[in-house]
């Protein structure tokens, strides 16, 4: 019947709706055909880090394999984004800074890994002055991950990620993500919940800490292996068990607040 | 250090894991550029009905655009399915059976829409019977989606998905994707959390309803527009209620199982 699903005239889909299927079921039934929409992110993995060796290839001494680039992919697709560059440099000052450069004029969002300790080789601070970038901050209080940088050049967003694989996914999902969720005007992130822990977990106080975990519906099991260079754990975790700063004891039962991994 | 990820001869994922970006990411540390996979299914969506113009044409009387095709594309995308062929087909027996003995040769899961109900031009029982496929089951005790066919050829699986847009989705989300999520061997589909209705909704017993709901981390508000053949209130929506069968008066409070959508 003419008029049934909506008047003339009236709103169809608020600015700035998500176009889900459904939305877009609407739209069509209406004959609309062309809207207006936020692009996802373009987005520049740059990879540093001199001991890095691609997957296939063998190990010499001192290497390790470059998984980071790989995760960062699936987990970027995982998300929508389809613009994805990779690129991979050595730590020497003015080749990060050309690559910074170039990734910025390229992409809205940048993902530097490893070189954002104050280590020796760990250029990635002074590559992002040299490009204009401005430090919004750098060093949080939290484990893994705890040398991160973010730092903005105009509209660009610039993270840098620290080089362990896990501390890479952990900052990727509890920053980059919420800032790409932003960028694309989306209304939801990742899923939280507040679940009993099956299984105490002591730490010092100071450090918020992320820990792989895996709920099974009812608890959520904090699983072994939380050294942040293992990806062991992060393989069969379903989601990142948030511990506060100050916790100490955090004995079984306690009510935690979880955040659910992405499932595509 | 060598051997602190994993032991030699240890067992790194099990069989059927999913490999999410952090599974991807052990692996690839690991050195491993090669793994056996569950392709995702190939799809063919079969949509029937005289009645269909597509969106950007003028319609003519008694004429309505199609949106089914563009809402499961788009559902299918956001889980992972890239394999996606869409076949418009009239309200004839013959061309019906021939298209669909042809998706059933080309593709995994088939998904028709419309002519599941028993009307004069719904033909998709009858084809399916003349290509063999063995009836799982047709009509269910529900609201949207009464009609919904299910059959299996060999292991080929075929969804009769009825007609109007919002019945299609609804049954996407709780029959098809599913069924995708085992095919695929992966481990989770919706998530599902019991929380509190937030207004009140009456039905009579006999049916299960799906309603479009807005949960806002508190409490869920079914929405209006819950016609099958209206999709505006789905656009909006982000979890589906199931109010079950045999209840009537569901008042304000009552704690009503949702099953998330999925945000991309």
């Amino acid at each position: 019947m003419q008029g049934s699903e909506i008047k003339k005239g009236e709103l169809a889909l608020t600015a700035n709706a998500t176009l889900t299927p459904a939305a877009m079921g609407f739209l069509a039934g209406m004959g609309i055909t062309d809207v207006m929409v936020f692009p996802p992110p373009a987005v520049t993995i740059i990879i540093t880090g001199n001991e890095l060796q691609n997957p296939g290839q063998p190990l010499a001494y001192g290497q390790v394999y470059d998984s980071n680039s790989f995760a960062l992919t699936a987990a970027l697709q995982q998300n929508g984004i389809r613009q994805i560059k990779v690129v991979t440099v050595p730590d020497v000052l003015d080749q990060l800074t050309d690559a910074l450069q170039q990734a910025l004029e390229l992409s809205d969002l940048v993902l530097l890994t490893g070189g954002v300790s104050v280590g020796d080789y760990d250029f990635v601070l002074e590559a992002a002055t040299r490009c204009g970038i401005t430090t919004r901050f750098h060093k949080i209080k939290q484990r893994p991950g705890k040398p991160l940088f973010f730092g903005t050049e105009a509209s660009k967003l610039v993270f840098g990620l620290p080089g362990n694989p896990s501390s890479v996914l952990t900052c990727f999902y509890m920053y980059v993500l919420p800032a790409i969720i932003a960028m694309s005007s989306k209304q939801y992130g990742l899923l939280e919940k507040q679940v009993p822990l099956s299984k105490s977990y002591r730490k010092a106080a100071g450090l918020t800490h992320f820990l792989k975990g895996y709920y099974d519906g009812n608890t959520v099991l904090p699983l072994g292996a939380q050294e942040s260079y293992r990806m062991r754990s992060f393989a069969a975790a379903n989601c990142l068990i948030e511990i506060e700063e100050q916790v100490t004891d955090c004995i079984e039962g306690t009510m935690v607040n979880i955040h659910l991994l992405p499932v595509e």
